[in-house]
């Protein structure tokens, strides 16, 4: 019987779950999460790979995302920033002569200025990243994956390119070559990533549905995440990015395509190898031959609706609590086994 | 005959007014001058001691005040800040628990934004200054009284403030009973002020209605200023702040009072006496007894209508020209007694 299953309700306290979230796709399972969930049992740790410094001001934009889409601020078309969104900063900053390739939404402005001013006196991005999900009325504890900067850097058939250069500025058209993650190697992980090490361990681990190798690699690449994850007692479960074989957004596919890897389930599997227990497919794809011990689930991982959102999360959590009955009955198995 | 009377059309250059100014009263009058000067002829070097950091931000209130006013965009109801503004960012600011005791418009925070950002990458506040003048299609040259920082403090009844907390936050409402320009004895003026020591000299110079105390004294504080201006071979303007025995926008009258002085066009005078030539003042004041040479000008001043701003620049002008007319007649007279 899982831990979760044998917690009568009350008490003890309610077992935790952690995600691990890059932007858009990500986020949206993680809203799922927090509704389906007791509202203060959910921690996500976020990607700050793309985080940038921009007309001097500290931006992150996995963060932000995050923050708005828990707080029903998300602008529910783009994919970034908030709804009912003005733009007279930008059209002010042109007529200046400022950079206007990165847009900053008027009260999108206010997020990236407070927290450069706090960073600025001291504080730590985890705390300011805190106090802005309080102030927003967020039960869900959200974390950068460090307080330390890491920054993803592209190699690409045009050169090596910051992030957002090649996100934002050229729209992911140079090819890429390779990722970096600057900085990672001498990054201070966040406690939520290396406590996965120790007891207790949460209900489920999550990799987001977001883009393996920009999203989630930076926190894999940060000394200690990877042997955290493996020693984790916790059922770890991914859930692909892709549907019928595209990115529902962002550069996931095209990406995949660069780097020499088919644009299938198999190939998100291959990479979470050793990683993960569970992977979450969307239906409508090839048969998975999934390496190893990973279990493959298909299930509708299109996230439109809310209700698509709660029903995803429901059946990530069904999954993880399934691998760890699984797990149980394996281990009594074996002990019955040794002592017959 | 004065130097611009002699001045045939289109050549030698056209002589310059240099204006000092504070906010929102210089800028009315710089803007006059601007309009009926040839367009490039005006320098305005403005107070920078009511500058400070607020967020993080680089914030110049006084330049931004004549900025906004020679380009045709700032607010002509409030006195500050730009026309249409919008209040998105303040909005989302007090929701995520930041400060919002200083008002930042949406298109106003680009020039603040764009500011800290170029002074971060190097930039003199002049050279910022100077971008932002001609992106906004301004011909007048708009100067900071220098690139250092100067920090006007307010001591009063309550204790010593910095001078937004005493101007914006406490809405001048403590007692002032002195004022310091922090800094000051260590900035380099700006070469605008300074080389008024030296010919060429400028048709006039000109000292807006702004408050004596806290507008124009932080300029008379860097070191040489004072003797530049009073070896300066150009007629010295000043233009009283006070209208009918009291300030029209700002705390000059209130601010006289708490520093012991009348409220009256003659302690004006004498704040300025060895400095200047001229002083302009409003009709319907008792008869001034204005210190030494100080000659006095009854005009009107309020400067409600842009017709009022440019009467004010042309009375201006006359007086300077006037008072350079008598001057060189005085020096003939002087010689041909001396001859006698």
């Amino acid at each position: 019987m899982s831990a979760a299953a044998a917690q009568p309700p009350g008490a003890p306290p309610v077992q935790r779950v952690l995600a691990l979230s890059g932007g858009v796709g990500g986020a949206k399972l993680a809203l799922g999460l927090s509704r389906v969930l007791e509202p203060t049992a959910l921690d996500i740790v976020v990607n700050t790979g793309d985080d940038f410094r921009h007309l001097g001001l500290a931006i992150s934009p996995d963060i932000d995302t995050l923050l708005y889409t828990l707080a029903g601020l998300a602008d529910p078309l783009r994919g970034w920033g908030r709804r009912d969104e003005t733009w007279q900063f930008m059209g002010a900053l042109e007529r200046l002569g400022g950079e206007t390739w990165f847009a900053l939404g008027d009260a999108d402005l206010a997020l990236h200025v407070q927290r450069t001013h706090r960073l600025g006196c001291g504080e730590t991005l985890g705390e300011v990243t805190a106090t802005f999900a309080r102030q927003l009325g967020i039960a869900a504890r959200i974390a950068p994956m460090s307080d330390d900067p890491v920054r993803t850097r592209v190699a690409t058939d045009e050169g090596r390119l910051d992030f957002q250069d090649y996100f934002v500025r050229r729209r992911c058209a140079p090819a890429v070559r390779a990722l970096a993650f600057d900085g990672a190697g001498g990054a201070r992980p966040s406690p939520l990533l290396l406590g996965l090490a120790h007891e207790p361990a949460p209900r489920a681990v999550v990799l987001c549905p977001s883009n393996p190798w920009l999203s989630i690699d930076p926190m894999l690449a940060l000394p200690g995440v990877r042997a955290a994850i493996a020693a984790c007692t916790a059922p770890v479960v991914a859930v692909s990015p892709l549907v019928a074989g595209r990115a529902v957004k962002g550069p996931t596919a095209k990406l995949m395509g660069e780097l020499g890897l088919p644009v299938t389930h198999a190939s998100i599997a291959s990479h979470y190898a050793g990683l993960i227990d569970a992977l979450i497919v969307d239906a409508g794809e090839p048969a998975l031959d999934a390496p190893g011990a990973v279990q493959v689930v298909v299930a509708p991982t299109l996230m439109e609706s809310l209700d698509d959102r709660e029903r995803l999360a429901r059946t990530v959590l069904e999954v993880a609590d399934r691998v760890l009955r699984q797990r149980v009955r394996d281990r009594a198995a074996a002990a019955t086994e040794a002592q017959q």
